[in-house]
């Protein structure tokens, strides 16, 4: 049995080398439910492990022989070993966020194999406060950042006393978990299947096999120099050549200190969160005494609703834009730099939705596969970086979850650095809290756990610049 | 800074992809020294890691590029970041070697990336009985497996109460060790510094370098039916792709079982562990129903002395033939087998000392760098396997070692299967123990760790065939 592999999956295999793997991540820490007993986090790790029965999405792995005319395909694996793919491993004492940070990095360090199915899950023991860490991992030509998180939460219930829960890998009768009553109806990951996801993904693939229509695009960009598409960032540090080992930190913050400081100044959550990044990049870079000077530009991928892109897929999933956002790095001031992102925030959305469906295509091609387009730039002579970095705030549940009782206390991002792009900033709310995720290129973007203390300070300038503290 | 990198290193870079990683590696197990505090391994893990300068070997990494003509070279790390390199690791509950094991196969299976020096080490801590481990990868370009063993022991201790002893990648005045009066004088690792290895790798650069006397000697082979060069190996389920995953399985058994059993029957200890795994492989094969009808042949690397070999180099280094001994697999009872065996391998050895140097050169080029050669192999129209596993016995130090107090209970390399050849068994020999490492590729040697069974029940078997029990 085989299965034709889509372009943009294609893609990303064949962009993979050794220097940039092209897996998403995701660190999941848990609290252990009451009365959990000394073998608890064994217990759990077995419970992953002895599935009845794998999803097909987790047996699959790419092929390419004569048979196959040379073409990827995906091929059930035969030998499917589901001890290969879910491991149990530990931090060494004191067990601090630090060690655990440290081993997320080496662990999303290292290449998928493709005889294997492209996904492998770490249930991780030893935390000093006596939580229990997951670090997944999975292959961008399967699902992409957000979807792999959310196909971890589609396996997640807010009822704390629910057992007999499957691992994100099982085979369930629904592929989507239904959603519950007791649910806040809000922005649940529950309620995003990994096929609405994929749909982003399928969307980007045609834009990718069509590069004559990016092409187009680009050239209109330059043109009209719509902020959508900036071609005017600034050389920096982080626009190199990466190597293949990676630094991962994480942190979260209350989304009611964002939203206070939004209210307040008239902005959104989203640009709070884009002015704590540049704030703290300015100060990252300062230190370095590497801050361009002009401002940094960000891509950040947007939600299109159908009515706005005319793009919706037959399964009502929606588009992902991207906007270029003119961070204000170059600007002394906080508030000054998150007035200037709201404005540039707002340039951007509008030059999108005045977009071409087609442009919006190539546009979403762009951002979710900027390594796969990166010979087409400079084909076109475009040798500047098109962005500096990448940030992405993806919209989680905002009730509490549990598996198999176990209460889910926070979920990170790891995502994909790629050459050109050193680091990547994901942000994910969930239950209260806005949890970033940066991933990073260790050489490229040294002391990068730095950045964790300068959001920090950011967030404390940003509120006495707002008056809410 | 630029140094060339001689043609087998440059060998091995070439021959490695992602699923034949060429690093050799080692395992070693510690016992607290006593008074040891709660924090003794991160003290050990920090002294391992913060020497004061690193020695040259551990801070050059390949490069190539236009402005050396394509060529690879080693360059010095400008940006050496000896965390990157040194690790520490935990095992998860209940922390038995199992656990272990576990972690070494995982960490043996990721590759080391050509932009650092090509080493890691990694502390691990969490064994149930107290102990401390240590797993090292070092890249066959850089050492063979016994040398990266040699350099680890060469910075070990006879005297429990020394201190402030260095990390094996320390620079240090003298390069070897000095043997200690209080050294039994026995094959001491101590006393072979890693040059002399080093020799060994050069000789068969030389031979890599010249197919055509490896090809001529090929071809006299196949004449002469010398059983030095056995090109009659039947097929054998190892005898396939492999895949980059690992397996790793480690055990010892005390010498003076083996020595009693080969007195008895008047074979050597080197003998019985060859008939310990011809036991073993016999067994495991029959319950996969893949036992072939003819035997199977095992390459076994043998040292020559200078005069033998005529080979000698200029810092009194061994030459290392290699003897193709056919295990006699096919012979139901355990002393037939160890007739057998001792028969081939006075055969091998007789046929290798009657080669000339080249002869010897180009075996000892097939024994170093079967991936290198294998194309070579089948160009010649040789398709059946020249053997069909790899068994090595390394002479080791026979007194009990210590690391700044720690006591080295145990130690057991990690080898590199290759294409074609999906089992490596190294042995080595230290304080009374021969300490067997069984490497393979996780998905051609399924069940790896069941040969731990067989090779104890073999031992036992011919324990009972010589009358010793």
């Amino acid at each position: 049995m085989v299965d034709p592999i889509d372009p943009t999956a294609t893609g990303f295999l064949l962009a993979e080398n050794r220097n940039m793997p092209m897996h998403v991540g995701g660190l999941q820490l848990f609290e252990k439910p009451e009365g959990a007993g000394r073998g608890y986090v064994r217990e759990m790790y077995e419970q992953m492990r002895d599935v009845e029965q794998v999803a097909p999405l987790f047996l699959k792995h790419p092929h390419r022989s004569v048979r196959t005319a040379g073409q990827l395909v995906w091929q059930p694996d035969e030998q499917f070993d589901i001890e290969h793919h879910v491991r149990h491993s530990a931090l060494p004492k004191p067990g601090r966020i630090r060690e655990l940070l440290e081993l997320c990095s080496r662990l999303h360090s290292t290449r998928l194999a493709w005889e294997r199915p492209l996904w492998e899950a770490t249930v991780i023991e030893g935390l000093r406060d006596g939580r229990v860490a997951m670090y997944t991992k999975t292959h961008h030509a399967l699902v992409d950042g957000v979807s792999a998180m959310r196909l971890l939460a589609s396996v997640l219930s807010t009822d704390p006393d629910e057992r007999n829960m499957p691992a994100p890998w099982a085979l369930r009768p629904r592929a989507p978990r239904q959603q519950r009553p007791s649910d806040d109806g809000g922005a649940s990951l529950a309620d995003v299947s990994a096929a609405t996801v994929r749909t982003a993904l399928a969307i980007a693939s045609e834009a990718a096999g069509m590069p004559g229509a990016l092409v187009r695009t680009l050239n209109k960009s330059v043109r009209n120099e719509t902020s959508a598409l900036s071609l005017y960032a600034p050389r920096t540090m982080l626009n190199q050549n990466i190597t293949g080992s990676r630094r991962f930190a994480a942190q979260d913050w209350p989304v009611e200190r964002l939203r206070a400081v939004g209210k307040a100044t008239g902005t959104t959550i989203n640009d709070v969160v884009l002015a704590m990044v540049s704030g703290a990049m300015r100060t990252y870079l300062l230190d370095m005494d590497a801050l361009p000077e002009t401002t940094l530009v960000s891509m950040v991928p947007v939600g299109l609703n159908a009515k706005q892109s005319q793009l919706a897929s037959s399964d009502g999933g929606n588009a992902v834009g991207a906007v270029m956002v003119q961070l204000g790095t170059h600007l002394a001031d906080p508030a000054d730099r998150l007035t200037a992102i709201n404005t540039s925030m707002k340039d951007g959305k509008d030059g999108l939705s005045a977009m071409t469906p087609t442009q919006i295509l190539a546009m979403s091609a762009l951002g979710q596969a900027p390594a796969i387009l990166g010979p087409v730039l400079r084909m076109q002579g475009i040798v500047r970086p098109p962005y500096n970095l990448i940030i992405s705030n993806v919209p989680g549940p905002r009730t509490t979850h549990y598996w198999n009782g176990a209460k889910l206390t926070g979920t990170y991002p790891l995502s994909i650095p790629i050459n050109g792009m050193a680091l990547n900033i994901t942000c994910t709310s969930y239950d209260g809290k806005m949890c970033f995720g940066l991933t990073g290129c260790r050489r490229t973007v040294p002391h990068l756990q730095v950045l964790l203390t300068h959001l920090d300070d950011e967030l404390k300038a940003l509120e006495r610049a707002a008056g809410v503290r």
